[in-house]
């Protein structure tokens, strides 16, 4: 049992002030946070990561696609086996303060709560060295995919594709990430366990008034990119009749993407977030025009019926527009399940200390999905208010920030418990 | 009578020559032009147009706006009243070589003409100072509104507002021109009589084998900028039913648009050219769209009944999405009619010539509609292939040019013949 564990007073006020302090590079005036992947700003909340972690006592870490590791070696009583924590500091162009960086403090702290309580009897079982990370270009606003840093450590996605990925403004991922001195060259331990920390982004822990969820699985995706071409005309002279309008084409495909997820029999979610015109002109016919589409579902089977849905209305709004429509990327992610068994040991914490908790599933995609292919994995979520996310109007009370380290530490503890990792357990995924 | 004018084979020559110098200026690889309002690219235009005129002995005035005059003094045995003639040297931004472009080099070898023709009988009772123009700004491809220079000149527009538009990277106008050194103090003379060669954008001389066309008037256009406002969120986690989209709610509206334009009952064109998107990740939920709308007719009603159907669509719209649509910029354009009398004189001239013409209207506007609310102006069009524009596939034939110049020339030697001008005839608008 890992029962008696000493009180969190003073690492609450730890946990509060590194995440203000994290809030400080990138803030916006609104509130919210603008920290692009790799950009001087996310460059400058690395460096107080890595002060912080030099400070006390990690080594550090970086690798080749600029993912930092703070390791902490508890000394030779231990084996050099590897729990990984962490989440990411990169946020959207308009961002919250909470999206990752929340992730980030909590693993900070829970490692000082390891610290103190390494000689405790009922951590001894599982103990290892603690491994704070934080996932490079999780958001996928200034570069796309999302999940690059994690991506690239579970090889999903190689390190030279990962370098050569362009900004809108053609800077490649490598310059960026040497700019801010971040593209480093240091091996990595293997992981034997990943814990995530996140906002929920979502209502349902503030609705059902939970303290921490324990997700089971993530939803699968489908992520397109579709180019729109058409003919540049003026937009006086040019008769209606003989126009290809690729912004009228493209915004049909939206209008209908979206009745692509009202059809859905089982929960679809679709959305259109970002949108490139050519030459965007307001005396201009659009000649082309990117968009960047995707498709949710807890349901391979329901994308499997959006992604013909979506075909026949590209083939419509073709012949109807005289534009051509081609899907020019496509990102399929499959639904991940986390690792049971580290699920039920969680669950089994949280009603031992009578901990208000959830199961959920993530619709977001998280680091923790690419690292559950590397090591038995799990991703809590704290409440966020109204589910706002992505907004500057994100918002997690200190309170339910500090009742999430308490619940992250209840589990945290029982895993440290369990016979020592590396073993994915039950039908999680690969 | 103004017949028996010398062989315009050295003129041509000429023509050609200085066009496709004008051409080299912001030249892109797919042979259109990238020249936009003020840009470097324009500044080395304006060099080029300025140095061929003090070559040829005009005296060059700048205005506050930026507008180009190259006046022709032809000496004292004619008075100080002057003809004005040009177009514009900007283009979108990926558009083509001959729109506004063509029409200032015909402009400049009009006056060549007038030189070496200065002492034949027929031309004498009219003739005037010769001013050649370049006006700021016309396309409203970096700056909004079209028609800048021209709309200060005729004071439709303060010089202080002018100045303080800005581009999409919030750089303003007066700033833009003081960087290319074009923005002047010259007071410039009242026009007594304006004339502007075009391409047509349209296909009504290529289709009919028409030489040049008299345009009589120019279609109303009402032009709105609007803004949608909904709610940033993560495309992932927050339910279909809780999001406020406004790209979805942008599109449906640029949807509507076409379909106002299809359920009129008389011509009208309908476009969106533009639109931007806060904060366009792939993975957030649009909170802000801006779209640029306009709407063109011949019939006043027409325009009158789409402003409604466009105020009715936008409510149900924002009831639909829960987004809020507003009208943040309203520009009204009336229907002008081209001055009545000057149009019978060049059609007389080219009925007596055997010019093969056409009597069109224009839907673009054109700097010609703003003079005409200070002096009797006429637009005259030549060819433009398939109608196409702004695009680098727009294209004029060598030999339309010619016969484009022939016809100008039929025409302004005829106006030379006129009283003087100043009075604006029949239903010319103000």
């Amino acid at each position: 049992m890992c029962k008696g564990f000493p009180d969190h007073t003073a690492l609450h006020a730890e946990l509060l002030e590194l995440f203000d302090e994290f809030g400080q590079f990138g803030k916006t005036a609104e509130g919210g946070l603008c920290r692009l992947a790799a950009s001087k700003e996310d460059g400058e909340a690395r460096d107080h990561l890595c002060a912080w972690l030099k400070d006390n006592q990690f080594d550090v870490l970086i690798d080749a696609v600029g993912n930092v590791f703070g390791i902490y070696d508890f000394g030779p009583a231990y084996p050099k086996r590897y729990f990984f924590c962490g989440s990411h500091l990169d946020s959207q162009s308009d961002g919250g303060r909470f999206d990752g960086t929340l992730g980030v403090a909590y693993a900070c702290i829970a490692a000082l709560y390891l610290k103190q309580a390494q000689n405790k009897e009922t951590l001894k079982p599982g103990f290892r060295y603690f491994v704070v990370c934080n996932w490079t270009g999780e958001e996928g606003a200034r570069f796309q995919p999302s999940l690059i840093g994690s991506s690239v450590f579970n090889k999903t996605l190689s390190i030279q594709d990962a370098w050569k990925l362009k900004d809108a403004d053609g800077i490649c991922l490598k310059d960026a990430l040497e700019a801010i001195g971040y593209c480093g060259s240091d091996d990595i331990p293997d992981p034997d366990h990943y814990l995530e920390m996140h906002i929920e982004q979502g209502t349902q822990l503030e609705e059902r008034k939970a303290q921490i969820a324990a997700v089971h699985s993530c939803w699968g995706a489908i992520k397109l990119r579709v180019e729109v071409l058409g003919q540049a005309d003026h937009t006086g002279p040019t008769a209606m009749e003989d126009r290809r309008n690729a912004l009228l084409a493209a915004s049909m495909l939206i209008t209908q993407i979206e009745e692509i997820s009202k059809a859905s029999t089982e929960v679809l979610y679709s959305s259109v977030g970002r949108i490139e015109v050519h030459p965007n002109s307001p005396n201009t016919v659009a000649d082309k025009v990117e968009l960047w589409i995707e498709f949710r579902s807890a349901s391979t089977e329901a994308l499997r019926i959006a992604r013909e849905a979506f075909e026949a209305s590209t083939q419509n709004i073709a012949h109807a527009t005289g534009c051509q429509l081609s899907v020019t990327k496509t990102e399929n992610r499959d639904v991940i399940h986390f690792d049971e068994k580290s699920i039920g040991c969680i669950q089994n914490a949280f009603e031992d200390t009578g901990t208000p908790y959830l199961n959920l599933n993530t619709i977001a995609g998280h680091d923790a999905i690419k690292l559950q292919s590397l090591c038995p994995s799990n991703l809590l979520f704290v409440p966020s208010k109204d589910g706002i996310t992505h907004s500057p109007d994100e918002f997690t009370s200190n309170d339910d920030i500090r009742h999430g380290f308490d619940g992250m530490i209840t589990a945290l503890s029982r895993l440290m418990c369990q016979p020592q990792g590396g073993q994915i357990s039950g039908k999680a995924s690969q």
